[in-house]
């Protein structure tokens, strides 16, 4: 059932061999990174398959777009449970096979194993870059500005939506939120925009201010962001209005997968261009300083108290 | 705990950015294999840790062997049960480190998370070969020989000692055919030896007549093997002449990860230099026919019926 995903790739020599092979142009280094999600840990048991699919290989691709690399192939290892049915498969496999078209991606190999319990799945994926153009965390340095791609605190929303934990709110009512959570977007054209623009970068998986702490630990400096300048939706800032959200599930809610990074002053316009030509709305909401940790401001320039910095799964 | 496997790997960025950078030598392609292992079906839960993380990464290196590749780095998804404490991630720690220094390969990154159910691990290896000399399973030719590395059964036997299950025999009588089930030697410099000279080659996990029948079906040929000529060991030998172990076991028993492969029979001077080089037994087994499928025939060359073809776990 997987193999029809594998077309098109020669280099999984079908899934039929014992290991694939992977040609990176010349000139360019492979990027690759591991991601595994646990079924009622990472995603909920009746969560739709090609949802979990989609999700599982979009926050692997997320990753590829954070180093500023193209996505080109990811192979997949899944443990079922009895429960798991050809149908479930189906939806599984169809979900993935419409990711592979948005995203220009093919499957190139696996494992498929059974276990007693949860459904466990785990993927590699593979790009590729211009050596020595990519995006790591550790290139941000004082006096430069702190951007953003996107908006904030949506995913962290629509899944308190799908667990009732919003007081007179229901997921039907904020579909948009709850899309940000199930089919999060990687940023691949970004990301390879900012190659030679971005001194510093990470895709925001825990929370805004857990990441880009990430970048001040890696790159040893600190940042100061303003919150009032972090982007958020119509739709969360409804719920902010409405006492429903506070501003720190926008701050540090995780799942957002969009973008956060560095760049210096002079490569504004840059930045305005490309976030033009991409259609992808870019925030500038603060600014590297020497020292370490992530400040936040509030719109009175006040100091804010984040109970917590980063997001835990339920 | 994992940080100090990434040293000596700048490529792994200290494990603590989004990606992992790989690169291959000029004119080299890479290699990449998966495989998961999962608590209570691919090992045991009292297995010692060291020796479960090393066959996980021995078990993605014999694929890498299988293809000719030499062996570069790995990913591990890691998803822990509650169960699980300290002193047993150190013990796993250091099995990977042992196994890293042997084989050359570190750790390039991964992903860390929990799990309500057993215990599940998977691995992702990367390795390079010079583009267009990687061993596959589809080169086999009627009228080329079968030959495999080393000798069969011993794990298929370790493991039914482990499990009490041949009658009057215990574990710690035979520790060679025991240590055969938990530590499989991958065959890296006879796969890389091999570029060149097997038409096809598998490394064997399912069991022999299983693997070769992959290659068959690959190639389009069928396979002729003579079962008195597969190697055993002395210790399967005692059991085999004890009644405690039958030729199927030998022929059919899994986790071997020893190498098949065909040759032309001109090439059976270089493979005796191989073996001798390499200090690595060769033995020709067989030979490839037009047809599909495995025929295995007993020394009276009467053939042979097996009850299955292919290894279960447990």
């Amino acid at each position: 059932m997987f193999a029809p995903l594998a077309e098109g790739n020669p280099g999984a020599l079908g899934l039929r061999d014992d290991a694939a092979l992977i040609d990176c142009a010349p000139g360019n280094i492979a990027v690759v990174t591991v991601d595994a999600l646990v079924g009622g840990v990472h995603f909920m048991p009746g969560d739709p398959a090609d949802l979990v699919a989609r999700k599982l290989l979009r926050v692997n691709l997320s990753d590829l777009a954070a180093m500023g690399a193209e996505a080109r192939v990811y192979f997949m290892a899944i443990s079922l449970t009895a429960e798991i049915d050809t149908e479930w498969i189906e939806a599984f496999v169809a979900g993935l096979a419409a990711d592979q078209d948005e995203f220009g991606v093919h499957l190139a190999g696996g494992d498929l194993t059974t276990t007693p319990g949860p459904l466990t799945l785990s993927v590699t994926a593979m790009g590729e870059v211009p050596k020595g153009r990519e995006l790591r965390r550790s290139g941000a340095a004082p006096g430069e500005d702190i951007y953003v791609s996107g908006t904030f605190g949506d995913a962290a929303l629509g899944l308190a939506l799908l667990q009732g934990a919003l007081a007179g709110k229901t997921a039907a009512e904020y579909p948009a939120l709850v899309g940000r959570y199930h089919l999060p977007l990687p940023r691949l054209a970004l990301g390879a925009a900012l190659r030679g623009i971005a001194t510093a970068a990470a895709d925001v998986s825990d929370g805004l201010v857990a990441d880009l702490g990430h970048i001040c630990e890696a790159s040893a400096v600190g940042a100061e962001i303003d919150a009032h300048r972090v982007p958020v939706s119509q739709a969360a800032r409804e719920m902010l209005a409405a006492g429903a959200a506070t501003l720190e599930t926008v701050l540090c809610g995780g799942d957002d997968y969009e973008l956060v990074f560095t760049a210096a002053p002079a490569s504004a316009a840059d930045l305005a261009r490309i976030a033009s030509e991409l259609e992808i709305p870019l925030c500038r909401i603060g600014r590297c300083v020497a020292g370490s940790g992530v400040a936040v401001a509030d719109a009175a320039g006040t100091p804010m108290t984040l109970r917590r910095s980063g997001w835990r799964h339920f």
